[in-house]
């Protein structure tokens, strides 16, 4: 534990856990208004914890799971990520706020972008073969023609931030894009926009089709054996959403058996934990597929989307020190 | 060798080369004009190469080396490649004109987005290393992290079609650009542009470098050991050139010793030939470095490239046909 305060009104912020520790340059750097900064490791001990807590403003983390009733002026438990399933709420005072941060969005429209033009361009085939000693591929030797991304039509399934970022990446270099979701894109943002309600019909259309959709109870499963089936045979599935939106089984019995050509997939049905640290990502041998991109879970985790999750929490840090509005607020002070 | 003939004032063509004959459908799909086309295949005879030329207005073609005094009508030879290294201009009638095809830049700007995004995202070891059974990449166990592409400096040696296009794509998704090349860029198309002169300058604040500058004598051996070291250490060299504008054994002692971090190389030093078809691209063992992509003059080769390259020739029998200007010449009528 350390502490330090840049002057009597500072904002006094905790630190919480080693995930964050290593970002309190970032808070320094960004912050244009007095903090008092402590920092909490994740072994630190219960009374350290209490400790840290009491008289913070503010804490910073992506793990809150310390009862926080002696932290009177607690307003802000500020999440140095998106998803908020680590944070037990009873141990939120009521009158502090959750707030969650983004900013991972603009790298995994790269990640997209970098699969479609690998697949579609053979890149590994052609790599391999080459190293190998092989000129097969080789325009020089007239070999086979490959395509061009700009040929092809991608396929939004879901249309929040993410879908958007991806969906103006390929239309800035001429790619044609359609989107499925429940509300339409903006005839401005694709070039077709389907209901999901014509889910059928949107997958027929597309060469590849990026799931970007919300995984809630009405989407788990949304694409099953039925649906993958509606696609093109040469057609590419890529998750960068959540894997359960996608049915295990018929995933991996579609790629085994032909019904579409490939898949790149980032989030996964099962993730590791103390008990098995590399447990695999699905209980089916993916890894085995010749036809399967596969990262762990990766594609959004840069360094700009770190830099811009920070700006988003130094925003909300200088909101609560100036009294002003939170922005992505999970929940609101007193709501439960 | 075959014919048909679509009317009394056809343009006779002749398909010259088991390269161009697979071609013959795009000819008729494009053509709106009438047209006699003739093929003949590699192992033709002399006296069947000499019959297919007698009465033809042109010949589309990768090679040409068969004496075309028994011609009279020829006004066109028209290759299907930009290349015209095969053409031996003393067997082209002089009053025919000898035009060339182009239509790769977009494939090549493509490869070369996909190649940076594959070098900043880590593809490869990520991609690696999850299929091994790892984890240690993923965001949800919070590994390194990576970068964006967005955050790099691209730089473009030489501002023909070809850089234009690579710099178009990479400003479309928001990536800063430089150019270096004998005329400056124009202020809209780069956010920086240095002359010949400043290539060291230039070199220097690269992240990546695509060499897409034309290889003559002045540009042969241009990034050499001097050059390469004015490169930022953790740049990549990319060439869609030609090998011979980097110094072979320059580049792989760069690579070797930590002067730059990788190096794409889409063109080659040598290329395989009938005594020796699995000759590798370079004497030296590129192969064998895991920091180098590697691919058999390729970038371009793709269906789409061959569509408007057939536009081009198209348009080019269609302006023979109309008695109009034609396009892409390489040696005018009687220019010898």
């Amino acid at each position: 534990m350390q502490e330090s305060t840049s002057g009597a009104t500072a904002l006094k912020v905790v630190l919480y856990g080693d995930i964050i520790l290593p970002n309190e340059y970032r808070l320094r750097d960004k912050s244009d208004f007095p903090i008092g900064v402590t920092g909490v490791s994740d072994d630190a001990s219960d009374a350290a914890k209490e400790a840290a807590l009491v008289g913070a403003d503010a804490v910073v983390c992506v793990r809150f799971d310390h009862p926080s009733k002696h932290a009177p002026r607690l307003r802000l438990v500020q999440l140095q990520a998106a998803g908020y399933d680590r944070i037990d709420f009873d141990c939120v005072p009521d009158r502090a706020a959750v707030c969650n941060a983004f900013g991972h969005t603009r790298a995994i429209a790269e990640y997209a972008l970098m699969t479609m033009l690998m697949w579609t361009h053979r890149w590994k085939p052609v790599e391999d073969s080459f190293r190998a000693g092989s000129w097969e591929y080789s325009g020089a030797m007239y070999g086979p023609l490959r395509d061009e991304l700009n040929s092809r039509t991608v396929g939004i399934l879901g249309f929040g931030q993410m879908g958007r970022e991806i969906a103006a990446g390929c239309r800035a270099l001429g790619i044609r894009v359609v989107a499925c979701a429940r509300r339409p894109a903006a005839p401005d943002e694709v070039d077709a926009s389907y209901p999901l309600e014509r889910l059928d019909d949107f997958l027929a259309g597309c060469d590849f089709v990026v799931v970007c959709i919300a995984h809630v109870a009405q989407t788990e499963g949304m694409i099953d054996r039925g649906r993958l089936a509606r696609m093109k045979r040469g057609a590419v599935l890529i998750n960068v959403a959540r894997g359960p939106v996608v049915v295990e089984q018929d995933l991996y019995d579609a790629l085994t058996t032909g019904v579409i050509a490939g898949a790149v997939i980032d989030v996964w049905w099962q993730y590791p934990d103390r008990s098995d640290p590399r447990r695999r990502g699905s209980r089916l041998p993916f890894h085995e597929l010749e036809n399967v991109f596969m990262t762990p879970h990766s594609s959004g985790w840069t360094e700009q989307m770190m830099d811009r999750r920070w700006d988003m929490i130094v925003a909300n840090l200088r909101a609560l020190w100036r009294g002003e509005r939170l922005q992505n607020v999970v929940r609101e002070p007193g709501a439960r």
